[in-house]
């Protein structure tokens, strides 16, 4: 129960950290910042908990961890329950923040509430090709750091991975948001359509089938072709 | 003896460098400079003084890890009048600085001094919450990467807990000014409040009463939920 | 052959990450961004694949590796070629992210793709002595943090050689792009040449040369000066 | 003989990073990536040489390293000329990659080279103490970190002291431009005096006493109070 809870509080640190340097930061803070409380969001997260749940703090992540036998399928479900669940109080608390600035829910609405998604020209296939491939660099880079091997980044796994996520939202953030997290990406654009505002959600497809799809290939790639498993 | 000194020199760096941060740097840092300021300075402390005191800086930590009984309630005393000491010297030092740049009193008024504070529609109320709720995931990261199991956050933990600040600043410092320590609020607003600028004094309430008990309760959130103190 | 593997996809990460955040951010992000997405993915690649490889992404490294005897000449052309098509990997990652944002050819070309070059009144033997004297030192560094008897710098060298490339491309960004490594500009400027804009490919010259005989240099002058072989 | 050489290099870097990043980044970059350029400098420097010289590139440092009896008188001189002479490389490395963009002698008097000066209403007296005041701290911290007992702070001393200089940098960088190292403020202003820009040298002598009486005063507070060298 422990690593559940553990799953549950790293998430809503991530979408809290994350989406409320979007949201309160906006425009006028520029991708950095936001790139940068996202990855400090992991670090502090897996500083915290990555010796009781691993830190994954994500969907895309458990996946891939789960197909390399890292954790049971049957954590795989429990994870993505304390993830998604996390990601929606994290989401609340941005709100809850909101509230007491008195805004009203269209003004919340106009903010975006840090929810990912895009804008022609790009599709839906391409917005989910760009999830795909940024998510599969991340988990790719997650499982050869945490490979149980590999000495020298066991310590300073939070960081290294950490660090990826800001360069990958340094990278990504203009594109589709940069979500690379299905968790992330749901809670918001859930809590936007119950506000009247269901753009995020009906783009959701792309933020959740490239994420999962890229942790999938890359476990695979990581067992195959970088050993990260022997 | 020697602890308590560490806990004075440590806020005392802290607000030097975050309050001064936004004195010299003001709007035109923008939040990221700020937020780095302040974290880089707990990076440096804990450093420094961790080992020493256990580099706390801030009463809201003290109380949670006296709550949990990492230290002594005497040392608790102890430590917040070595904290605040540290803080008006802090602010001292950024006072003393500007004199150096021959400004009159109001113009020290006028850059705030670093003080925290908020605005209409931000009510009393609202900011307590705010500063709760940041102060409580705050403090409960710090328990969890701090807990007497936690091997893997040991080494690492000054750099976790510098950059939860960081990333937390950068969520509050538009709202509240993130304050999220209570001595670190007082010094400056003591201060403003002697050059005849009372404002962030009179609204210090949220900036006590939100963070003590958003530390307080990640105490106890952290001993039954995370069962760091076992 | 995995260690051909792990350079391969340590400098397709590089490359994607830099040359992506040169495209994707453009000049609205300044030089920091930029040269700490650089420095971040020297880091996440080094804990990533430090301990199969040595984590070089770079011919320029490699050489110097080479001629100091830290890995044979065999494995310094196998290295190459493994870095140069991760470059290239890296490279067609970006032009495919813009794929799906329909951008026409021409437009890719006007991003540049992140493609090192300079102008007038820049000279080529300018920009060759740029990037020698910058690789110089980025060598220099890697080998005294790298050497065998340094005992301080083994388990942190990803984060400082990592920094040392953001400081060393905050420095050169403005002059020659700072390539600081043949495989990282060859890719850009050859995939630029096939969409008919050959300019970065007729300066290469600079970013060949310039690197190579810098990082050739530097491992001379660590070994006599530095004894960092001893 | 070697840690002179250490010294030597590790001062050259630093210089041409920080001031690097302020001649060829100017007010376009801001505060932060000066402040991070020499930060990241102090931590490469720090993880290539801290085994072999200690890592100071500083005479203030080595002054108070020297009273607390870490070096003795002899090495402190040895390192002084070493790190002033590494200044004055590090400051031709800036002048010689100008020189490759045809900058003409009265080009790069405008740039000041990354001299350290400051302007009225700031007296010689003010900058001094501003000086004074933040080496201080700065060398304070240092002791501190890398006090004989601190095992905590042993590995990860040059990145805590790095983000230290980074933090005092933003906070001072617009008063005196912040130098808080004579090698440092001394190269730079000697080869502008050359050029027959007097400004920078004429104010030098609050670049030498304030760090030296800085660095003095904190290695005797840090032996007193802190109790570091016991």
């Amino acid at each position: 129960m422990r690593k559940y809870i553990a799953e549950f509080i790293g998430t809503m640190i991530l979408v809290t950290f994350g989406t409320g340097s979007v949201v309160f930061g906006g425009t006028s803070f520029g991708a950095m910042p936001i790139a940068l409380a996202f990855g400090f969001a992991v670090i502090v997260g897996a500083y915290a908990f990555g010796n009781i749940s691993g830190a994954h703090f994500n969907p895309a992540i458990s996946l891939g961890m789960a197909i390399n036998k890292r954790i049971t399928w049957r954590d795989f479900l429990g994870y993505i329950v304390a993830q998604i669940l996390g990601a929606f109080v994290g989401s609340g608390i941005v709100v809850s923040l909101m509230s007491s600035l008195s805004a009203t829910k269209s003004q919340m609405v106009m903010t975006g509430l840090g929810a990912t998604n895009f804008q022609s020209p790009i599709t839906v296939l391409g917005a989910t090709w760009i999830e795909f491939i940024l998510t599969f660099i991340f988990v790719l880079a997650i499982m050869a750091i945490t490979a149980p091997k590999n000495e020298l980044g066991q310590q300073f796994a939070p960081i290294a991975i950490g660090l990826t996520l800001t360069g990958l939202i340094v990278l990504g953030v203009g594109l589709t948001g940069a979500g690379l997290n299905p968790a992330r990406s749901l809670a918001p654009a859930v809590i936007l359509a119950f506000m009247g505002s269901t753009g995020a959600l009906t783009n959701m497809a792309a933020y959740i089938i490239g994420p999962l799809a890229g942790g999938a290939l890359a476990a695979v790639a990581a067992k195959y072709l970088l050993k990260t498993e022997d």
